[in-house]
């Protein structure tokens, strides 16, 4: 199994630590799976300090075996309760503290106030923020780990037509194509950092399907195969001449790559062709535009003039009251990683973001659009897709 | 698509209504999936106002159009902010409020701060310990999903003979299996109530993986893909002569079942043969002992009392110092559900309790045991498995 190189870990801690200082942070306490796996390298139950200068503290309460085994931290000591940190941290040196960095946008009210309880007359101090805007800029080993997600998805892609067929239920479809994303090493959780935004693996949608709504803040909706899990392929027969819509993240260690592919048994309809030419059309020309310091709401305000000037006014990025307010979004850890690309968001698009843009229209007849996974550079927008963006005609 | 029958809404919302009086508390925002489709039948991103007496109000952001056709609520409007909640509790006459009650086990500090100044003066009260406890108790629509869910499961163990072959990796194994599922109908995210308990899907651990432990709350780990996901599945290659181990749950109608077979591909050693009948020993003379109002840490008290007279000290649900210290855990909307059959967990088991039990034993070259999900009744436990706990043997 991969470890995180060490080299990586020092960066991203000592990196942090600035930020730290900057806000006079004397340390923080860090738990989240995905914020424990970017600065250590390992996912255990269990408890990260990272004081403003000096070594981490990861207290591990499960388990101390795999910890060891698969973190390059030098400080890794046992721990069986939360209520022991104040003492570990004293033991490590760490003793004065006036505030206190915590996940707040994460962290459970109940669980905070356990944390009230251990470190009393302490500020707790929202770091959110700060980590993930430095995750937002991936170093050249994570933007790998994130071609080598994009790279599953498309190979999975490519083995549609092989199982793609006529009478077939949507979900039977989605389970097809999950296996060939998990046997190439799809790793587990999609993991979002909002409340209540679980995703399961992506979506199918063929034809009216794809004029179903969801709670999922993203374009498209899908019927999903319950009431229970109202999002992606539900129990609907695939058609001919209608489109087959697959849109599909894939975790691979542990960095989410996010790509959209239509395909089709014999023939769509001129108004669905087209709209999926003017889809690659304005993706085409967005990523064109983009280029250093170019603020993050800028690419959807294109895409938005554009599509209403092609006369999909009610029909970009959902239909009518559904329609959401983005073109894309950060990929790598999360899902919903910064920068987002959306109404109101001025982050500066700088060298190392990664994101996917999804230019989609939402039809009564069904969901059409195109996306792909991109990496920001000094010189522009680098598509990381390894398979042309078109539509598939099968027999 | 199945909705939830009015009739089950309204006996919960009633339910519930009674235990907010009970603690004088007027009313109830309910916000998490699991929930807002329990009290619902729809998830949508949208806020649930429970009153301690009159109808609910669903206020939907989006999709209004699927929240219509799936609830059975009468009160259904449309929302763009959680700030005008208040305005839209006045407009229905629900104006005075001491206390309100909120999902504070999950809802983070961030979102609960909005809330506070949104109901400002207002004490905010932890109405999940509620919600769990009633939720507990299954009416018999739930207990059929669940049967529901473990038969799939069950069908899925069926076809693994067809797909089990010396030299695939764990992980291809996983891909066959889940797709067996998830062609059924296997719904999305399996959810669980605690922070950071994030759960894919399921476990196959093959000889020595077994050993491998992981974060998550359960007797057995398994190596995963990859460190950032490092639960289930594996690289290693499926060997003859050893045990493989395949634990998963199944979602089905938003109902988690979970059930735990074993395979072998030639012949167990004469240790681990015999560990798999102590587990199933242990299961059933547990299952015997379990009336009405058993306490819910009595099962666990009873299992590690035969395991450790069996001679499995440091092998119980875990190996010496990564042992859980429980047998079982509720099932249903989510896969820690009460009851929990944990020391210090002293809940009554009550007719309409479903949860599953897992003996297991863990050693350096495998975790072996069996889990099948129970019911209880007014007579006693009930097994929901629709085919027998024994070691698959195959050539």
């Amino acid at each position: 199994m991969k470890h995180t190189p060490e080299s990586e870990i020092c960066t991203r801690i000592s990196h942090f630590q600035k930020k730290l200082q900057e806000k006079n942070i004397q340390g923080s306490i860090i738990l989240l799976n995905s914020d424990m796996f970017y600065f250590t390298g390992t996912v255990q139950n269990s408890f990260l300090y990272i004081p403003d200068s000096g070594e981490p503290i990861l207290m591990v309460k499960r388990s101390m075996r795999r910890a060891l085994d698969e973190s390059p931290l030098k400080n890794i000591v046992s721990i069986k309760s939360p209520k022991q940190i104040p003492q570990i941290l004293s033991d490590f040196g760490y003793n004065s503290m006036g505030k206190i960095g915590f996940e707040l946008d994460v962290l459970p009210v109940n669980v905070y106030k356990t944390y009230e309880k251990i470190f009393p007359n302490i500020e707790f101090y929202d770091i959110s923020p700060l980590i993930r805007g430095m995750r937002s800029i991936k170093s050249p080993y994570e933007i790998q780990l994130l071609r080598n997600a994009v790279g599953v998805i498309d190979e999975s892609f490519l083995q549609v037509p092989s199982f793609l067929r006529e009478g077939m239920a949507e979900v039977e479809l989605a389970a097809l194509f999950e296996a060939e994303m998990r046997k190439r090493g799809y790793s587990g959780c999609c993991r979002n950092r909002a409340f209540n935004q679980e995703f399961f693996y992506g979506n199918v949608c063929t034809g009216s399907s794809g004029f179903c709504p969801s709670f999922f803040d993203g374009p498209v909706g899908g019927s999903g195969v319950s009431a229970s899990h109202p999002q992606g392929a539900g129990w609907k027969k695939v058609n001919r001449d209608e489109v087959v819509y697959i849109d599909y993240t894939c975790i691979i260690e542990g960095y989410a790559g996010d790509q959209t592919r239509v395909f089709c048994m014999g023939q769509l309809t001129p108004r669905m062709a087209k709209a999926f030419e003017d889809a690659v059309l304005i993706e085409s020309e967005v990523a064109k535009s983009i280029k250093p310091g170019t603020l993050s709401q800028e690419p959807y305000f294109l895409a938005l003039k554009m599509a209403e000037e092609m006369g999909y006014k009610d029909n970009f990025m959902g239909y009518k009251e559904d329609r959401v307010k983005f073109l894309g979004h950060g990929i790598g850890l999360e899902l919903d990683e910064w920068p987002v690309l959306a109404k109101g968001s001025k982050i500066p698009i700088m060298p190392g973001m990664t994101f996917a843009m999804e230019p989609k229209f939402v039809f009564p007849e069904g969901a059409i659009g195109t996306e792909s996974s991109f990496v920001m550079t000094e010189t522009g927008l680098e598509n990381m897709t390894t398979i042309p963006e078109v539509i598939t005609y099968l027999k």
